[in-house]
């Protein structure tokens, strides 16, 4: 085995929740002996910067049972289906969630990541999209959501302070901030 | 009830992991209809960004099982007991992780955030530590950590390029480059 990490030797599923599965791993540590790891397996999720023709970012805001609180999100879900492209997933969760649509080609990738390393495969694939036009929400049943509109300049400050608190949102908009921000 | 969100009316413990608890919680919907929703309790993290004397920042690659490959990111640990105070957690993680050393008052909070909204009420406080003092790793028997050191402008393109994939590593990082970057 590899001397420099855990190697997985066995994976039982304990539970298959509503949108993730839950597994326990068996892994072998380095010095032969035997732990248990939390496994969280997640079909994969799509999320989008809206950005308006002014510069401003359309943002939505809902209520998160998780947490039990309200939070202020780029807009994002979950894909139809492991094969779904994230891409078709964020265009589509463009328009549902705040009721604006645009064309394929001016949805752009910005970033990947990985929600939470330790326990979960939860990726997302965050893309910002341009030459928004204006439709209409079309929203699942269980989900309430209120749209808002802030500048970069607001966003930027709304991270400092703490009041956005959702980790891809934090992670996107301040790397796309960064990416927009002149070079040193 | 509340017309514009979901309503927990019960939640039901399916099983202990090792770091999270998995739950079924069942919701009723402002149209009276029923639905389960996932929720995965973790007692919380703490991160910490370990910058030295000549702004360098100390970074932890690791192997992470859930994603199965290797990950670059800033050190991090569970709290030890949901009591403990976040900035003590970070406090002993760099220490950990790093084997470098820093005064509690060097600790600083810089923001707080939750890795997954939509299913885990995983909140990690994240703190920048100055001047460092190099002293000696202490790892846990199932962690095998590299240490590397970057500068903020490495950081910032491994960002860019898609070369940290880490949610609260990406959110931190970019949040303390936006922060130290001159006002527009």
């Amino acid at each position: 085995m590899n001397p420099d990490r855990p190697e997985r030797v066995d994976r039982t599923l304990i539970h298959n929740g509503a949108i993730v599965d839950i597994y326990q791993d068996k892994m072998q540590l380095p010095d032969g002996s035997f732990e248990n790891f939390d496994f969280i397996k997640h079909k994969g999720a799509a999320a989008v910067i809206p950005v308006l023709d002014d510069g401003r970012i359309i943002m939505v805001r809902q209520y998160r049972n998780a947490i039990d609180s309200y939070t202020l999100e780029i807009p994002a879900g979950g894909l139809n289906g492991a094969d779904e492209p994230t891409k078709v997933a964020a265009h589509r969760e463009l328009e549902e969630e705040t009721g604006y649509y645009a064309e394929m080609e001016d949805v752009e990738f910005l970033l990947s990541l990985y929600t939470t390393v330790a326990f979960c495969n939860e990726k997302i694939d965050i893309y910002v999209a341009h030459n928004l036009r204006k439709t209409a929400q079309h929203l699942d049943d269980d989900e309430f959501i209120d749209v808002e509109v802030y500048t970069p300049d607001e966003l930027k400050s709304l991270i400092l302070e703490g009041k956005i608190v959702d980790a891809k949102t934090i992670a996107a908009l301040s790397t796309y901030l960064l990416k927009m921000s002149p070079a040193d």
